[in-house]
């Protein structure tokens, strides 16, 4: 149950409710929602106090959601969260086509600039690069750590890209922050909850990946711990799961984006290059992705795929990123002025 | 290693190339596949015999598919097949949207009248409906059985669509066939070996579709079953896997819409109402399975769905899937005016 | 709910309760367990007639198993069924070790010959050899069918050791029950319900293998089609899951043996050879399923695995079975002696 | 390929070797396993100065694992590792068994100190209990943190047994292992590669858990991020994975036991209280676990199960761990002896 006051309620007005509601054997949960106190509360014992809490005029709303996530639920916020990344907006359809590119790692400042300016100039929003790569094995490629995120700032600046990118530890939240425009938490970090925590004080839009073997009630519990921190600014990001598929890496699951979709207010991305690591999949994945819903993509380019140094069996070049934008952004004007018509009509 | 020889080659000229083949040791299989008589043998002893296969006038082409599957291989046979199922033509993108539709089981002449009703007024080919379920319980409903596919049978010729219906086992082909245009064998049956081979020999289309768990690898042999049985009239449909999702009950696997129109000639069609068993998914699962190339769709379509004696979760009205039919039939149109843009550009 | 009458209740007795339960709204199933006559009907509808029912002096027992499954129950059934297989007692554990084992194949008289001296000579009770092979691929060797049945009833007679074989279809049933002591429905049948009901009406032992992602409620419901159709004679088989792993080739789960031997009075028994897919896992996988409640064991041996025409990865050698057979029945000893040394004191 | 050097060689000589590869293009890794100091060079390139390296007198071993894992793996050590965690020894079968026991979560000084006689009095050999817990909601019990920390500590000196925790953090590393005898990684962390290099750093015993759906050689690998950063002293522990399952919380993987102790010299542990999520399954999964060749077990027992704060459905009560106990001692001495006589025969 949340418990939502006004704006501006003063600090002893939330205290008193919190002493009453304490008195009463809850156990409450004091946390702050797009600017308004929230007081959380297990709906078992709040039901006794409901009169009083009804009669408060500090109070404004009693929200009763019904899922074991509250904060991401539309029963508490009925309207589509757009995050502000930098220039871009990611969940607002009338911006177009939000597409999030760049490679799989930065490398050298050469090959992230070169980056930059093709996603750039084929109309994506957002500049991805990792400079902290989780990798499986410890003698693999790490990334570049903070010389990596300076040179991905930069190409970001550069060409006039937000730029997004992982961050893999609690402790490194503040450096990464000092750097992106949005926190990406990788699927082997959704239930690091430390890590979801750190990500929920920054004061900086978090990009969070689906885990491998995630159910959709602990994917939004992920974000409920970094919106319970503060921070609503949460962007969630499908990006396939592991069943017992052997033909490709992993299976893209394009069933939760409209479940997403109609349980919470927060954007849902579909990441296709990691949601099957197969490159001749990225188009047909990425229309389909826009078809069922998704506000957004991912996608891994670099200036030359087949020298990556990580990803490469799903990274794209130039000449696919664009024939792949062009078909992307006519489906996109096709499907908002349905969606438009069908609003209208 | 497939052989393929003219249309009206000389059995006597087949039998010495299989003679051949035998003293060299290779394990002959002798098939016909679109007319042509075909011999299948292990590409390891074959080579030696190139030469003088090469130089045999009756033999058109000596195909290497580089796959387990030989005969459904797109190295084997390059357009897409096109498979004709009484009036309608699956596979033919230049016929428009091509929906099945109906409810999951035929329980009476008006239920099954009414839908047939339903389906053909909103634009749907072909009118599925189940006579033989397969039910997990023995206790459960199991189908009107001969007497259902009478029923369907008279529901499609009154309106003017033909018909699909699941057949369980080898020995009720024959009599399935006497009443369906379309032998569905369903997941639980996809390696039921003995009715693969029954419906290869049937002479009628059959839609097989994919098993809970299948790899792409076993679903196309499979196929490969039927077709090295004479029938090259086999329709493939995805319908969602078993994972270990709790919040749907399969997961619909899009990866392996393009994954398989790339390997196999066969189309293939998707069918979210299994795919997802939820109702307010149907509609962006068959606009995301178009948009990932799929050639069809299936769906569970009933008078009154909440009635319905099997799968009422998943199964949608009237006023749903006229409303489905309107997008789908304009997204349909896009894609084609697209990929006619395309490749005339 | 299960209404059990005596066992020579005349049928006009049990018309009339079919007529009662029928009029009261209830859809009634007659069947036979045990030799008792036994209706099934569903327990909504026949709580208001239980005043009559249990006045009846025919009527034994009136059972709410309270689970999907019913006969199979151990609220139904609270002893542990044993099977007699020819001389062979699968479930009583008096009887020491129960092992089965032989070839994946019958290849040849010489072959199951040498099979059936080896498995005979370490301990095992019953010979397995499949001569209806279910396979993946249409050009894999599909098992000596008749010929091959033959050979193994053979080899069984000539070592004095009863048979198990697969049969993969309804109409072959009859042919294979001529031959075998017990017939195997397979992973891939598990829900072939035509081939269910066929064994059930069969008058033959059955082994149900578990099919590759059946949830146990499947299982035991594809269990319940045998006995609904009068036999009871059922041997159930673990023999791995199909899962994301891919360092074995299935994953045995035992978690679903003792969850069985709580829920359900049949005998449970485990594969490792198809649980593993690995000779080297055998003896331990062997070790665990004692240990975890099996009453007996299915392993693949050949006199020269390596030969062996199919499953030569999990098939072990003569000296292997020897070793394996020594331990095993070591610590079947220890757990016999262990739960009695417990029972009494 | 791992090239190992003498205890006691002078960095210089060292640091000649590592020139000498980096010229020859080698990407070298500088480590320290058992006291040697290792380096870790691509084998491809290393082949060129084989006949230098192995003339270096300081240079003992030149090892080619042959697997993606080395420092773990058997071809690099191949004696069984023994773990010293304060008083017991993990992997070490002279010892009898180890059983690590306890609650999940500290809930109280008299909760924990109650476990820790409990676990103490019937044979454990470690206490078990959780002061920083990964919980899916943010609203969910986290634990008492560095308060439950020292009650731990307090709880395992009061009855003279080693302590296991979990850490969730790199930050919290240092505090954690000023408490606990040994470091837990979690499944939620296994690929947390930023708390692998600090638990590796830490100079502290490290219990890693199998990741809900990490395969073994993920699992190895986390393990060999430990190692490479001079940590040997690592336990394994399979706690069941996540499947299609819906029977039980996990599936209980033991096919993986034999294997990794085929291929790592690590001593594996099992914890059938989070493998099953059920407590009639503990004592079978228990014994299967030992007769699978696990070196330890490890099991959630508290004072009054029904009122854990957390898992309470797998947790069992003193009455059912002192009968679990006698159980296994049993069966490990069988074990053990059995494997004595098989060793001397």
């Amino acid at each position: 149950m949340l418990v939502e006051f006004a704006k501006n309620t003063p600090q002893p007005k939330i205290d008193e409710i919190v002493h009453l509601l304490d008195n009463a054997g809850c156990r409450v949960r004091s946390m702050h929602c797009y600017g308004h106190p929230v007081l959380r509360a297990v709906s078992g014992h709040i039901n006794g106090q409901m009169r009083e809490l009804q009669a408060n005029s500090y109070i404004e709303r009693i929200v009763d959601a019904s899922t074991p996530w509250e904060l991401v639920s539309r029963a508490y916020h009925q309207d589509d969260t757009v995050v502000q990344v930098g220039s871009a907006r990611v969940g607002d359809r009338s911006e177009g086509l939000m597409m999030i590119a760049g490679p799989c790692s930065v490398e050298s400042e050469e090959q992230i600039l070169k980056a930059a300016h093709i996603v750039k100039a084929h109309g994506a929003s957002i500049l991805r690069g990792g400079a902290f790569k989780p990798r499986t094995s410890p003698y693999s490629f790490q990334g570049l750590e903070e010389k990596g995120l300076a040179l991905l700032r930069k190409a970001g600046d550069t060409v006039g890209l937000p730029v997004v990118t992982e961050v893999l530890d609690a402790g490194d939240v503040d450096m990464v922050a000092s750097y992106a425009d949005m926190l990406q938490v990788g699927s082997r970090n959704m239930q690091n909850f430390k890590l979801l925590k750190a990500v929920g004080r920054s004061g900086k839009p978090v990009m969070l990946k689906r885990g491998m073997s995630a159910q959709l009630s602990e994917f939004l519990l992920s974000a409920e711990y970094i919106l319970s921190e503060g921070n609503s600014d949460v962007v969630l990001c499908e990006r396939g799961v592991r069943t017992f598929a052997d033909y490709t890496r992993n299976m893209l699951d394009l069933n939760i984006v409209p479940l997403i979709r109609d349980t919470s207010h927060l954007p849902i991305i579909v990441d296709p290059s990691h949601g099957s690591g197969d490159r001749k999949l990225i188009e047909p994945l990425c229309m389909a992705a826009l078809s069922v819903g998704a506000q957004g993509l991912m996608v891994e380019v670099h200036p030359d795929p087949d020298h990556s140094w990580s990803d490469s069996e799903q990274t794209i070049t130039e000449a696919a990123f664009g024939e792949l934008m062009g078909k992307l952004q006519h489906l996109d004007g096709w499907l908002n002025a349905e969606s438009y018509t069908e609003t209208n009509s």
